[in-house]
């Protein structure tokens, strides 16, 4: 339950903003979140250092060096000082709102000298929850922008990456590194998705098992998840198809060809997710017809043995009358009779039963 | 119900129109509502004025001054009066008659010297019913006419923003105000949104702990909300796409940047309401599923009472016979004896249920 | 069920064509309709004549005169007089074809000097059953040809707006004659519309308070008239849409302007007949869910009375055993203490159930 | 039964020619079907002449001849004959392939002086089962082949149309008779709604009435054949709309007239289908709520009988109890006092399932 | 069980390449699986040469001979193996990445001298389970390079009518070869699709035969086989077309002509599986319909049983109390009128059970 309250009351922080001029730069998250963290990550082919600056100064002094820069910023409670930085870095303020607006739907927009995109990073909490965490990224000549709401370690093989010169990162440019990230959110996806595959299968496992209301209240759950994942996913692919298709000198056409790998990637993430939500439907179709048949058990237990009782219960009924003249009552075997016919009609329900397969 | 009754009503006044010629002003809203009230806002960098007027020629006057006007025009009753304003600031028939139908579908059409759209106001009003109200505007040179038919506060955080002269709303031209307007009427969907939300929630909260057939009733009242909603905003998205390609002199490039912002926006609405809708389905399948459940508690409880007595019941029925040669009855322990044996088929009953787990 | 019935039979005398030359002008209606009546309404600005034609020579008089005339033939089972018609029109066989066949789809066939156009025109008879009327039309440089099958009131409005000169009837040309047909058409759909609107909540209300089986087959029938209407109404937005687009000089740029009206509306009501789909589909899944209930309740009552009185007919059981050693039956209070016991038993079972919430 | 595994055999005799190299000519209809039969119709505005030719020879011989000859080829079980047909007319071993793939989806390929295409006639044959027979049809310039699987008489009306001069055909050219045969299979569809249509009606009739599982098997069985036509009927429209916007100089600009007519009948017999699709899931909905009612109305019997008797048992079993002090037994009119209570119970109970509207 | 856990399982050990860059080289298939086997099947219209070559460099070597090599690569566990021979026939890391990742999404990527293409072949195993096998394809101008996980024989028609210079592929070019090997991998389909059809006419019989859970849960595992293939030959339909349009000279124009049928093929394996998929959901409809007439079956059994013998029971509980004045008791026929009057109660219930049908 605290999850799903959770995922829903994210989204409807919108409207604080509510009468709020466009381009008023209004955190949206969780106010007590930690403090901004920035790191910067400069790099060449033959250079790789670690920044952790002190002031908004020696941040904006990596726009314009000609190594790549990876400026990483977490924590987005700092209305000013994202402000400061956008500032300085040249942004357009919608672009700022967009940034520290938690609940942004997945948008690339293009502008003259950058390129800007907002993405929903998503993984499974230690709790075995879904969160849904909002990424904005920058593109510019020489650096990627990056702004978190919460340090997740999404982006860790990139910097591995990054670090040990592995892949073909450090000999590229900065539009290289700006897919690298990118294809690092989508490909978590594909762990979330593995996540939900092994949810179904356990809710199937179950759903033969012990058809509890509980399981219908997990496969609802499910089917609420996924919706999640695709509405967020969704925009992805169209997001990324326009980036390849556009004339915006910012990304090399080599790096359109391993855009085209991460839109590939996008298509099979919406077609699973197309089908877990067909198979999420079908278990709570398998729950309704599992109920159907514990209830058709039930009304067998009961049918069997009040077909059996009621009539022997009659019989004894009739023996238990009390009419002065019953001649049956004073037969020597009549008991022992009554009993053999009782014994006859118990065995004739149980035939009966036991030929309509009910037994 | 009352609200329900409401919703359906109101879109169908229509058929008052039928018959009638085309371009015939004919209001479509509750006569009896208060009269009509009309006030300007004028406006520029350095100037800001209120204006109540008393008569046509007052409003007109707006029409061609430099500074910017917001005429804002409430109670739509008065077809006369409407059409006069339409007259002097030479506005197409069939606009007016779009204006005072308060059924009209949500649509923007270009004209030479202005653009006209109206759309559906959304709000949850004090009996948490979800109201949509008619608003029609129109864009011109050096003023936007606003046309709704009640008073409700929606536009209030422009007329404080141009008080306070806070965000760029001052300093901008006309077609911003255009926007700000229209980009308060789409922000306010977000605030029904969270209601619908809220009321799944809810919901499917009192879906678990008591399905009455109330909750059914509620979740279909929910359907029918998000399906009038959707009604509604639907369109939204295809007339601000179209004004955005539009070339039309009244629209700054500048401002066709905001309007993508509202662009984004409404698909975002479109998305959320495909969701809950897809949700509320979801929520009537559980209530079905609860009811299976309650259904197979009430059988389980039935057939356990029946299944254990209906048995003992019958060996009392034995003993109660009156054959006048009946050896048990005449045992010592007859009695005890048989009060064993129905307690040997008691235990083996309610062990038998144990195991199928009904107990 | 007689309407059922006879919406579907009229769609299907179709196959009597199996097999003829297309082109074959078979009428497709009821033969035994009445015969075929023609009126000519003639009217310029200042002119306004209605003619009752003796013969064909005197209506096809009207095609070259250069005032409007709209010509209008009830009664479509005499096929050598719409072929005659039709010959000195200058019209195309496949046109004939079309004009006779009442169970044409809706369309708009574009040619060198005549645009030609069939609809369905809706109402509720007085029977309440819901009608579709075939109805044909031809737009020619100065007059108006239409076919109709049944004399209903559809038109009325036009009639009496070109007598009353009210609105732009009179002032304008021959085509706005045509787009004023085809908008009383549309206009009409709303009517019935509304009787749906009116028919669902109706039987929403009967759901509630008697989920008899006739309220099952009324929402099958709902759905039917739904799927009828959405299957006439569905293709005229596409065909309006293709009038607006053509650069065919019958139609002027003024009066497109009053379809882009009509396509709005035919929108609207596309839209409105998905929702009715919706909230028939929702009717019955409501419907299932109350007869759940139902079940429910029966299903209680009978629970109850047996899990109450079947262990206290056991206990009575019990001492009418016939036993010759049962002490308690000497007891001196011993049928006052089994009252006793009964009466808790009962007692429980009352609570038991209270607590259960099923009393 | 039959039927339907029938239908399901007939489309999976494709595995045969797994493995086979494309072009390879493999019959895939029941080889036990009858000889091949050639007729050859030829025929001008003046001449008429039916042959039998004897040989390949005779037939090829009508390729150039100035007349329009119809070649109708009846049993496709012979593939080296139909190789021989197909060298000899300069066909393209694909297209054997597919004339004799009686399991083609419908497809019309253009060459460049020919047009082939394929379709399915669809009828009700004696056992009133849906038969979808293959039907290939090769325009040239001067005669139309026509392959078919079995000689059902769906070409009759075009036969007689030529014999007897009826209609237009005799007076136009090769490719009105192709598309006069085309127009002809389509027709035909038409038989084969009302069929379907009639289906539903019986259906609906026999589901209120008796809701046997046999009603569910028939809905079932329908909505097979509903998709089974749909899935024949449905590239159609799409085939036909290329062969109108095609530049092909084998297809006048006059048949394509005659063509667009076509088209808008495979417009309305994919709407109607879908239609019946919604209707036969409407049935199978209806099915299950008089499955419910059914069980309604068995559990209120039970209920009613069962609330009544056991309380009226109980008592009875309380007056048959054995104490020795049970003063009730000696009241002079004990017996009778019992009788009333009893009574007034039992209309008790009658009157409160009375007003639970139960009786 | 085991199967559905095993087609899941495989689909998810893609998170094994979270976090690496793009272009790695990562297995994803069974490691377990055997050694990698290389056969090289060389021919023109005159040759025919198969080579079991030893090293890369005798694969290699095959490149740039002008006869046509089919270079089938089974195994691909040995990712540095895989690599060497990318590497020397100039292939992109990123497709060869592609070819080793087994849980590749269909996709067909153009370069400039070669085309690459995976694919899933689909098969029946011999444990009747369904099998989605990746195969990689990469078309150079005299070779074509085919990457199977698994020695599947999909391809030993191809094999066979080039070793017995059946058809025409021995006097066609390379990508004639190409062809031929998409062409039987999508051939293949309609063998799984066979075995679905033959599923659902089994499960059908089986439903009305004997409901059973595990029937149920054979539905649940078909549903899953259908959207299984569904997303696996879905994307196929529109690489092909793709490879049709495209410019690529490696395509010859004749070789686009039976791609054309390839395409027909794809299209019409969708439209099978959307037909299997609706029957699928038919089929568990059916299934609820099934188990609602056993259920009703239970009920009415119940019910007759109670509602005959709980009357009688109570008549003869009347008689078993003992009241000291009861007249009837001491009648001399009392106990045989008593047994007429439960005879005359007998027959009407029964004929009222049969009346309503119940019986």
């Amino acid at each position: 339950m605290a999850k799903k309250k959770d995922v829903l009351k994210r989204q409807f922080k919108r409207h604080k903003k509510v009468g709020k001029a466009p381009g008023t730069i209004t955190y949206m998250g969780h106010r007590e979140a930690a403090e901004t963290k920035v790191t910067i990550i400069e790099y060449t082919d033959s250079l790789h250092k670690i920044h952790y600056p002190g002031d908004v100064g020696q941040i904006v002094a990596h726009k314009d060096t000609p190594t790549t820069s990876w400026v990483n910023i977490v924590g987005l409670s700092d209305e000013s000082f994202i402000e400061k930085v956008g500032f300085h870095f040249g942004l357009n303020p919608l672009i700022l709102e967009d940034i520290v607006n938690t609940q942004q739907r997945p948008k690339i927009d293009e502008y003259e000298d950058y390129i800007f995109g907002t993405f929903r990073m998503v993984y499974i909490n230690d709790n075995n929850e879904l969160i849904g965490e909002h990424v904005a990224m920058v593109l510019m000549q020489n650096c990627v922008l990056v702004f978190q709401e919460l340090d997740y370690d999404v982006f860790n093989g990139v910097r591995d990456r990054i670090s040990a010169k592995s892949g073909r990162i450090r000999t590229k440019d900065t539009d290289y590194l700006f897919f690298a990230l990118l294809d690092s959110i989508i490909d978590n996806y594909f762990v979330v998705l593995e996540h939900i595959s092994h949810k179904i299968e356990t809710l199937e496992d179950e759903l033969y098992e012990n058809p509890t209301p509980e399981v219908a209240r997990n496969i609802q759950q499910l089917k609420k998840e996924v919706l999640k994942i695709r509405q967020w996913i969704f925009p992805v692919k169209e997001l990324v198809g326009r980036l390849i298709d556009s004339e915006n000198p910012l990304i090399s056409k080599d790096t359109k060809f391993f855009l085209r790998d991460a839109l590939d990637h996008s298509y099979e993430i919406n077609e699973s997710l197309q089908i877990y939500r067909e198979m999420a439907m079908s278990l709570m179709e398998m729950y309704m017809s599992n109920m159907s048949n514990k209830m058709n058990e039930v009304m067998k237990v009961l049918t069997i043995m009040s077909s059996i009782f009621i009539p022997l219960t009659f019989i004894a009924g009739i023996y238990g009358m009390n009419f002065a003249h019953m001649p049956e009552l004073h037969w020597k075997y009549g008991y022992f009779l009554i009993w053999g016919i009782m014994i006859v009609v118990f065995i004739g329900m149980v035939f009966f039963f036991k030929k309509k397969n009910w037994l």
